[in-house]
């Protein structure tokens, strides 16, 4: 049973983001851009994205790409999201569209910090 | 800006698992054996979790929770599943949620090895 490199996995967060603005995050909006983004990567995103609202004006976003994933979750209450972008390898390199798509979306959320790593899977 | 913990990620993969067995998996008795699972590791399934089947008989996914997600992708023809199980420790430590999650997905794809590791994110 070999082990195989299943791809790159971009994970990390934005701390220190305004609480206000990420409560006032439109999902909708935050979708399209989403979509574009992931369109300019080279990616692409399998229908129905998932974005999930929580009563606290914080929500779950589940987007499904034919490459793997990315998913994001918003905490306004301490001013942090949450971000993973996971892209096979497969057919082709993704990896570097894993990058551009986890910084392009972690953008969307202001003016915090943007603490990340990555993982070969 | 501080740094903030925001959970635990188990995530990896089976290897070696049977391409036929994957391919026959069947997903809606899949979604029916996570949310069980889910249940008894005391998280909290969203719902209409998302199933993605794809023409070759593999499928994607993407699980909402309470407490953050999982994720999974099958690939019968490299006979690979990876899996994520990413909760938060807000409210409560779930790490050991998390875990059993894992497990016990992983048992779901037959008599591979499982590969895993653990993030603190």
């Amino acid at each position: 049973m070999e082990d195989i490199n299943m791809g790159t996995h971009v994970l990390g967060k934005v701390v220190g983001c305004n609480p206000d603005f990420l409560r006032a995050l439109n999902i909708e909006d935050i979708k399209g851009k989403v979509s574009q983004i992931i369109k300019d990567c080279n990616l692409t995103e399998l229908k129905d994205p998932k974005y999930h609202p929580f009563p606290n004006d914080s929500f779950t976003a589940l987007v499904g790409l034919a490459e793997s994933h990315a998913a994001f979750h918003t905490w306004p209450e301490l001013g942090v999201v949450t971000i993973d972008v996971y892209t096979c390898n497969y057919s082709r390199d993704n990896s570097e569209g894993a990058r551009k798509a986890f910084d392009e979306i972690a953008k969307l959320f202001g003016k915090g910090k943007v603490i990340k790593r990555e993982i070969e899977r």
